[in-house]
Order: structure tokens, then sequence, then C-alpha cells
């Protein structure tokens, strides 16, 4: 087949990039760690030519479609935010062409982030909202729930074919920081993955009533549990794990709500036993949502 | 008036030790650096032996009451805790001798923590109790909700002279863990204290709806008010903490009951406002609720 697109999902810490043609056939694939935050001194157009300047070469001057962090103020150019409901159309009428493409390419283009332009609580999101959209073109999907997992967990509502709400949880992080700088962590090993504490994180999350307090309320048990001898430290830092997801899932789904996962297959596992254990029903996208999402956004934009 | 008893409040940092009479009048005090983790190479009778030693020189082999931390596993002797209920006659009962009182005092004990023995959620106090229970002979009162916000703020359920509950809210290593260790931290000044910053975060917590993940879910707000211009850098840290205390205190006092604060003045403030703002009723614990829970235990004991 013959080659029509490049796409880069390009974030904080490494970059992914495709050749693709025209029906949106993935045709080769590369992945640098040369992320916006990352570029060793190199600039965003030499990045460009070095991973994909042989594409270009060989194929002639193919259009290139950016998406993820790249867009950010810390990228390449800024391609702001659409507002919600963002779909398709919304994102391809939106995109930014950066000043300075290099020699060899055609158009190349930023997509914008998503914005929840609510006044109290507004939210942000930007390239995973290209995953979900790859996500519904892969499943033949226009409406539901989906979530992304990773150190920020982005939530997603679509609705007829747009993304109509999203939230993020912050769930990584706030492990992390939990478990790195507070006395939680003192007690806790850095050993393999415990499915039991995981299990009775996730359970002790099912358990919890009252408000958003509740969590703050809930977290010195793992270590009181541990000073009473009722979990061992090699379970405490995945009972955490499991509190924290399990806390997010029951909130993010209101305790009901069918969802789809949507990459990140480290995270993914610990989702659906959370949400298996939570009664959740849950399915998980195929892979390649990304580079799905981004052709359907270049077709939209008239690229191909 | 005749001293009769000395007692030590003697936490991880510091200690603060009291020279009492018969009815519990304070006669002299003293305050140390000499926490039971910043020794300095000391032990713990000679820490006090310096700290109260002229006492017992000037007034005779009189009895030492220690609560806090020093009855802990890494204090001078492992005084473990007693179980809810736990009233004066409870914790009088189970007073632990040190092995090894340096010479001119009389019995030194150290008064035990509190247990809430809850298989799946138990917590544990140590020093807190002391403080309550020196509230209640100080309010003349035997029932009600109270609070000593601190690090770890401890809400302390009294029923008939007795603890009979209480929870633990890591609120304030929360608040430091996220300001220090996450992506909110990075625009937070450090410069003073902002009221208008801390009432919308109380006033969002007031709005959140949920379980005990929509606190999970509302963190990144503050990122995204940030980047779409409508929290000021200088404004964001308190949004956090009033966050942070708003759940605590909805959750805590199941969003009516009435409370009383205990102690901790830098804090005791931030409470009050975030009360009010909550429409809370609630009243401030007067001062030296600490040294007259000492007396009221040592006087249970007999020691007096």
């Amino acid at each position: 087949m013959t080659p029509a697109l490049i796409t880069l999902d390009w974030g904080t810490s490494s970059l992914r990039a495709y050749l693709m043609a025209a029906d949106g056939t993935v045709l080769d694939r590369r992945a640098s760690g040369q992320g916006i935050m990352a570029l060793g001194g190199a600039t965003f157009p030499g990045v460009l030519a070095a991973v994909a300047g042989g594409w270009a070469h060989a194929h002639g001057p193919l259009p290139v479609l950016l998406s993820g962090m790249v867009g950010s103020r810390q990228g390449w150019v800024e391609a702001r935010y659409a507002p919600c409901p963002a779909g398709l159309a919304d994102l391809a009428a939106a995109l930014v062409d950066v000043p300075d493409a290099p020699p060899g390419f055609g158009r190349v283009a930023v997509v914008p982030g998503v914005l929840k332009d609510e006044e109290a609580a507004p939210d942000v999101i930007r390239g995973e909202e290209v995953e979900v959209l790859g996500a519904l073109s892969r499943l033949r999907l226009s409406d539901g729930l989906f979530v992304l997992p990773g150190t920020h967990s982005k939530w997603v509502r679509v609705r007829e074919g747009a993304i109509a709400t999203f939230s993020t949880y912050m769930t990584g992080e706030v492990f992390a920081a939990l478990k790195g700088h507070t006395i939680l962590g003192r007690m806790m090993g850095d050993g393999g993955f415990s499915p039991d504490g995981f299990r009775r994180g996730v359970e002790a999350a099912a358990g919890l009533t009252g408000g958003a307090g509740a969590l703050l309320g809930r977290l010195f048990s793992i270590r009181a549990l541990g000073l009473t001898g009722r979990l061992a430290e090699a379970d405490s830092a995945d009972f955490l794990s499991g509190l924290l997801i399990g806390a997010e899932l029951m909130d993010a789904t209101r305790g009901h709500e069918p969802f789809t996962l949507v990459a990140n297959p480290a995270l993914t596992e610990r989702y659906e036993v959370a949400a298996t254990r939570l009664g959740l029903p849950q399915a998980r996208a195929p892979d390649g949502c990304g580079p799905a999402g981004q052709f359907a956004v270049a077709q939209a934009a008239g690229f191909i």
C-alpha cells in the first residue's frame, strides 16, 4: 500500500511515530525517547526529521499530524483547547500548523487538547482525546464511558461520537506521593505485586461510606492494620493502590456504569481486577487506538 | 501550693514538662527539643533528670506521669493500647512503669495509647487521648465530638466520659505530600496565607458529590483552574488546604454535627474558618487541656 500520512504521538518523555496508508493501515513505526521535555538539545523540526525523514525521503512530502503534549505551551507550537463537546470535526477544525516544518514534509499540524470549561471545576486533556476517538473508530461505537488509566487517569464520556465531558483522577500520582512521602510508605516494601493486598484495598474502597473526606480518614488504617498485625508490609503498598483505584472506579462509574479501558497494558490489569471485584462491567479496547484516532482526525481534516 | 506531681507530654520532636499542685494547678513548666526521636545521644532517664531533676531536688520524690509517643515502641517503655471505650479509669489501670526511673523521683509511669479495634479499619491514637480527657475536665463535659487538628487530625467521639471511638484523617500530611511531590505543587508559591484561596477550596469541598474517590477527581481541577486563569498561583496552595480540610470536616461531622477544637492554635483558625463556611457549629476548648488530662489520669491512678 502507498504511504499517505505520518503521525506522531509526542508526549513529555517519549514519542511514537507511524507511517500510514490512505486507509489507516500502519505500514511502519518508530519510537524515540525524545519527548518534549527530553529533546537533549535537539529542536522540534530536527527530531521530526531524524525520526521520520527517512519516510519522507522515500515516499515524498507526506502530511504529518502531531498529537499529545507537543501541542502544549512547552511543546513545538501551542494548540490550545477545543471545548466540549469535541468530536473529530471539532479537533480537525482547530489544528494548528507548526511555523517551521522541516523541508521534505507536507503540512505539519498539531491536534488541540480538549477543555471542560466548567467555571468551578474545569479540566483539561491532551493526547488522550485522540486515543478515545481511536477507540470509537476501532470499536465502531459512538457512545460510552472510557478510561485511560495512568499517573492521571482520564475518564471520558462520549455521546454521539463526541467527547461530551471528562474527569481527571490523579490516582497514580497521589499513590506515588503517599508511598514516597508519608508515614504510610515507611512500612511498604518494594517487592512484587501483591494480589491479596490489592484485593483487600479494593474491598476497603467498596466499604467506604460518607463523602470525599472518607478517603483522608481511611488512609491511616493502612498503618493501623500493620501495627495490629493484620496487614503484612509486603501487602501494604498494593493495599493502598487498591484503595485508591477502587475509590476512583466507584466514583467515576457512580458505582454501576459499564466502561471501556483504553491503552496502558501495565495498569489495565489492575483496573480489570478491581472492576471485577466491585461488580463493574468493563471491556478492553483493542491495541492501536492511538494511531487509529490520529488517522481519524487526519481524515476529518482532509489530510488524506 | 505544694508541688505534688510532675507530668511530661513527650512527643516525637519535643517535650513539655509540668510541675503541679495536688489540685492540678500548674506551678511551673519547662519545654525541650529532646523528643523521643531527638534525644541527641542522651538516655530517657537522663533527659527526665535534666528537665525535671531540679523540681525533684527541691520538692522531694514526686511521682511522674508521661504521655505521648514516649509510650510507643520507639519510646522509653512500650505502653500498648487500651481498647475503646477508654475512660480515665481504663487509662489509669493500663499505666506502664518505666524499669529505670532515675533516682530522686517517685513512681514514673507511661500512659497507654488507645486502640479502635475494628477488624477491617482499626485506628490508633497516642497522646491525643489525654488531651481530649483534659478538655472534658476543663469544659465539664462527658459527651461530644472533639478534633485535634494536625499532620494527622484525630476526631474523637466521647460518650459518658470515655473515648468511644475515633478516626485519624491524614489531612496535613496528605497536603504536604501533594504540594511537595505532585504536579499541583509546581504552581504553588510559598507566600503567606491566602484567605480567598482557602475559602474557595472549602467551597469546592462543600460542592463535592459522589464517594470517597471524588477527592481524587477534584484535585486536578486546581491545576486546570490555574491553566484557565481562574486561580492565581498565590491562592492555589491554600485552595488545596481548604479543599482537604473542608472534605475532612464534612466527612467527620457527617455534614452537621457540632464539635470542639482542641489544641494546635496554628491550625485551629483554619478549622474554625472552614467550619463556619460549611455551617458547622463548633467551639474551641480552652488552653491547657494537655496538663489537665494528665492530672486527671494521675488522679485516677492514685498518684495524688
